[in-house]
C-alpha cells in the first residue's frame, strides 16, 4: 500500500539519458528517458502492440521507438509512428507519468494525472548550491520496503546500536539526546539536542576539538519520501541559545526513499558539505562515511524486512523512542486514506 | 495452454544416448534416453516406487533401472524388475510417451496416445541430404512461451528493428515486403517478395552481387510449433516470373518451438546450405550468423514475456503486419478447443 | 507437518557460540547463542520491538542485545533493558524454546513448553567416549524433507544402488541382507544379517581378510529424527550365534533428521570408530568414506523431492523392501495424531 498522490524520486537527473532505462516504481514497470531534445520523461515500460519493453527500444527523432516493432511514441505516450500504416489507432498509445526535473532529481507521479501539482515538490536548494554546499549522491536498491527504511530515520536510537563502530558512537547519547518535535502537514520536524558531549572518533578527526563540544541533528520528513537532515557540531556552549549560523561542523544529507515493490525500494540520498566547501577531500569523506553506515542500514533493515514479512508486525511492542516514527506512520496513513476516499469520490 | 494431441520436437536426436537425460515438456518431467538396443525412448520422469527421477539411475540390459532403489522398467514404462521380490504388481509402471525418430528429431506425442500417428509428423528431408543441404542444428532454452517465439516469426517486420545490426539492414525494405499468404489446415504459407533491393551486407560479404537484387522468403507454419523457412536471392530481375529453381544465395531454416512450461519453451533450429553445399567455411558462417541473430530474438521475446506475465494482453492493439500472426494464433486455438471437444468425449 | 512435541537436533553444541546463530527448524526462525556465563540458549529470531533479527545482535552480560535499538532479553525471553525508558511491559519478550545440551547436541523443544522433559532425550553416549569410540560429526543441509531422508535409512536396499561406487558394492548383498525387526514405541530397531559374503572394497582396505565375511548392520529409529547405526564386521562364522561383543570391525553412525521447512532439513551425523580406536587415520578415513556417500543420499533424495512435490505421493506403488519405511511412517503419524489430539484438549 502506497500513497499514490505523490510526488517520488525517480532517478538522480543525472542517471537518466537518451539511453533508456527501465525501473519499476509503485509496483509499475517505468521506462526513464530523455527525448531527442534532452526532456526527460516516463512511460509505462511496455509496448502497446505486443507488449515489449520500450526500455529495450531506442530514442530517435520522433520519441522512443519499440525495439521489436518499430512503432514511435512521444514523451505524452501517443504513438507517433506505426511501421507498415499510415493511420494510428486512437487506441495506440501508453500511459505517460508526469515528471519534473528539480534539484538534481527527476521526481515522478503515479496517482491521478490532474492532481499533479509541482508547486508540492519538495524543495532542496543544496543540490544547486556547489559553491557552498558541494555535495555527492547515489542511490542503494534495498530489499525492505520503504516505510521501513523511513522508520529507521525517524528513531535515531539506532546510531549506537547499528553504527556503533562507524558514525555511531557511545548508544547512550543518542539515547539521551533531547528531543524537540513539531509536527507538520506533510509529516514532522525534530531536532535532536546532545549538548556537552564527547565528540566521535570522526567529528575529531575532521576538526580538532579541544574538548567536549555541542551536538545538533535536524530531521524532516515529507511524506511520502523525503527526510531532509542537518547536522551541526560546535565547542560546548556554542549553541547555548540554539543553533548558530555556522558550525565547525555542519552538513546535510538528503533521503528520497522511493517504493520498488511493496517490499523494496530505492534509497537515493547525497551528502553535503557545508563546513569546509573549498575542500574537496572533506566532500569525498564525507559521502564515504556515510556510504558505509548506510550499508549497515541497508542489512539490519533488509533482515527486518524478512522477518516482518513472514511473521507480520501485530505482535511488536512500541516503546518511548518510537514517537517520531509512530507520528510519520500516522501522516503516511491518513494520506493513504485520502488517496482512497479520492479514488471512490471518482 | 498447449496442444496436447500433436507431436513436438523433444530433442535432437544426437541429443539422446544411453546416458539418460531430463527435460521437461509441456509441465510434465520426462526422461529421454536410449535402451540397450539404442531406441530411443521417453518415460515419465519419476519412478513409481519413491518418486525418484529416473534420470538419475542408468539404462541396464533389461531397461532403465532407478538409481534409488533398482527397479528396472522398459520402454512402454512396464516395471520388469523389483529388487528383493518376484511378483511385480499390475501397477508398477510409470507413462511412456510416444517418441518417433526422424530426419534427425525425436517426435514426442504428449496427448491420447490412441490418436497419436506418426504420418501426421512434419517431414524434412533436407536434414537427411548432406550433400545438397549440409546443416548445422542446436537448441536455445527460451524463458517466454513456444507461441510468444512462433508470434516472432510469423511477423518479419522485427527483423529491422531486432536485427538491425545483424542479419536485418535497412527496416522498410523488411515492412513493404509484399507478403502472399496462404491458408493450410494446420496452419499457413507466406512468401515475402523483396524485389529489386539493396542486398544486406551479410549476403554481399557471401556473394559477389553487381546491383541490386530480388529477395524471397518463404514460410511455412505447421501446428503446433514448426516453422519451415527458404531464403534465397539472386540478381534483380531472376524473380520476375516467381522463385527460381536455383537462386545464388539459398538457404533453409527449420525453427521448432516445443513448451516447457506455460512461459518457457525449447527452441529447436537449424540451418541448412543450399548455394554453396561443398563449401563447409559456408555452412559454419550461416549458423554463426544466425545463432547470433537469434540470440537477439531470445532477448527482445524473454523481455516481452516478463510484461505479458505480468500485465496481461488484453490491452493490446493489433497493426496490419500482424495478420499472419493472427492467422496463427486462430489456427492453434481452433487445435486447443478440439483437444478439449475431444476429451470432453471421451 | 512436523511432530511437535518432541526433541530435534538444533546443533552441534560446538557450533553454537557467544556469536548468535540463525537456524529455522520446524519453519520457525530461531537464534542459537551461549550467554554470558557459557549456557546455550534458543529464542524466536525476532525481536518484540520492530522484528529486526536477534542474530544480527551480540551477546552482552544481561543476555542478547538486539542489533536495530539495543532491547536486551534474558535466556527465558525475557526483556530485561530497553534503552530510553526504565519501565518494562510485561508484553515486551520473545518466545523462548526448551534447550538441552548434551552428549555433544543441543537439542530443542519447539512444542508445549510443559511437556519438554530431558529424560526422553535420545541417549548418545559414545560422543563422550573418545578412549573407545573416537568419533567426528558434521551436518548437510537437504533440500528435502527429514522424513524422505528417514525413509532413505530405513530401506537399506538403496545401498547397492546410490552407493555403488563407494560404500555399497554389489546390490544383491544388500537386497538379499536378512532382516530381523523389533518395533519398539517411538519406533523400531532392524538388524540386517549378511552372513558368509563377499566384503567390500573399504572393508578390505580397513583389514586384511583372509576370505568372506560375516557383516552385520543395526538400526534404530527414534521419533521424530534420531537413527543409531552399528556396523559390524568379522570372519565368516563369528556370527554364528549373533553378534560378538567385539568385531574387527565395529563403527557407529549417528543420524539425526531435524525439519528446517517442510521440504528442507539438517542431517546430522557423525561416526565414530570403534575398531582402531587408537589409530586417528582410522577415524578420519572412516568420516571421510561416509562423507563421500551421504553427498550421493543427499542428491538422490534432493531430486526426489523435488518430483514429489510437483506430483505427490498418492500414485506411488510399495514394495515388500518398504517393510521398516512403513512401520516408521505409522509410527511418525500416530504421534503427530497425537500432537493434534492434544491441542485440540487443550
Amino acid at each position: 500500500m502506497f500513497i499514490r498522490n505523490a510526488w517520488y524520486v525517480a532517478a538522480w537527473a543525472d542517471e537518466i539519458s537518451a539511453k533508456p532505462m527501465a525501473r519499476r516504481i509503485c509496483n509499475e514497470p517505468v521506462v526513464l528517458y530523455r527525448d531527442a531534445t534532452g526532456k526527460a520523461a516516463a512511460l509505462i515500460d511496455m509496448c502497446c502492440h505486443r507488449g515489449a519493453p520500450l526500455h529495450m527500444g531506442k530514442v530517435v527523432e520522433q520519441g522512443i521507438e519499440c525495439g521489436y516493432h518499430g512503432l514511435i511514441f512521444d514523451t505524452d505516450g501517443a504513438c507517433v509512428r506505426i511501421p507498415g500504416q499510415d493511420r494510428i489507432p486512437e487506441r495506440a498509445r501508453v500511459r505517460s507519468f508526469p515528471l519534473v526535473e528539480q534539484d538534481g532529481f527527476l521526481w515522478i507521479w503515479m496517482g491521478d494525472v490532474e492532481k499533479a501539482d509541482p508547486a508540492d515538490i519538495v524543495s532542496y536548494p543544496w543540490h544547486n548550491d556547489s559553491v557552498n554546499w558541494p555535495h555527492k549522491h547515489t542511490m542503494y536498491p534495498i530489499k525492505a520496503s520503504a516505510m521501513l527504511m523511513v522508520d529507521n530515520l525517524m528513531d535515531l536510537t539506532h546510531l549506537g546500536y547499528v553504527h556503533g563502530s562507524t558514525i555511531g558512537g557511545n548508544p547512550m547519547i543518542h539515547v539521551e539526546a533531547k528531543m524537540e518535535t513539531v509536527r507538520t502537514n506533510m509529516g514532522l520536524k525534530f531536532t535532536r539536542w546532545m549538548l556537552n558531549s564527547v565528540p566521535p572518533p570522526t567529528y575529531t578527526r575532521a576538526v580538532k576539538f579541544e574538548g567536549r563540544i555541542d551536538r545538533a541533528q535536524m530531521f524532516e520528513f515529507v511524506a511520502p519520501g523525503s527526510i531532509l537532515q542537518l547536522s551541526a557540531a560546535d565547542d560546548a556552549g556554542a549553541y547555548a541559545n540554539g543553533l548558530t549560523e555556522r558550525s565547525k561542523i555542519q552538513f546535510r544529507l538528503y533521503h528520497g526513499l522511493t517504493p520498488e515493490t511493496d517490499t523494496t525500494c530505492f534509497y537515493f540520498w547525497s551528502t553535503a558539505n557545508g563546513f569546509r566547501p573549498e575542500d574537496s577531500a572533506t566532500t569525498e569523506q564525507l559521502f564515504k562515511e556515510i556510504a558505509a553506515a548506510f550499508l549497515e542500514d541497508k542489512a539490519i533493515v533488509e533482515s527486518q524486512q524478512a522477518r516482518l514479512t513472514e511473521l507480520g508486525e501485530t505482535d511488536l511492542v512500541d516503546i518511548t523512542t518510537d514517537a517520531a516514527r509512530m507520528h510519520m506512520r500516522r501522516t503516511v496513513d491518513r494520506l493513504i486514506a485520502e488517496d482512497s476516499r479520492e479514488m471512490a469520490a471518482e
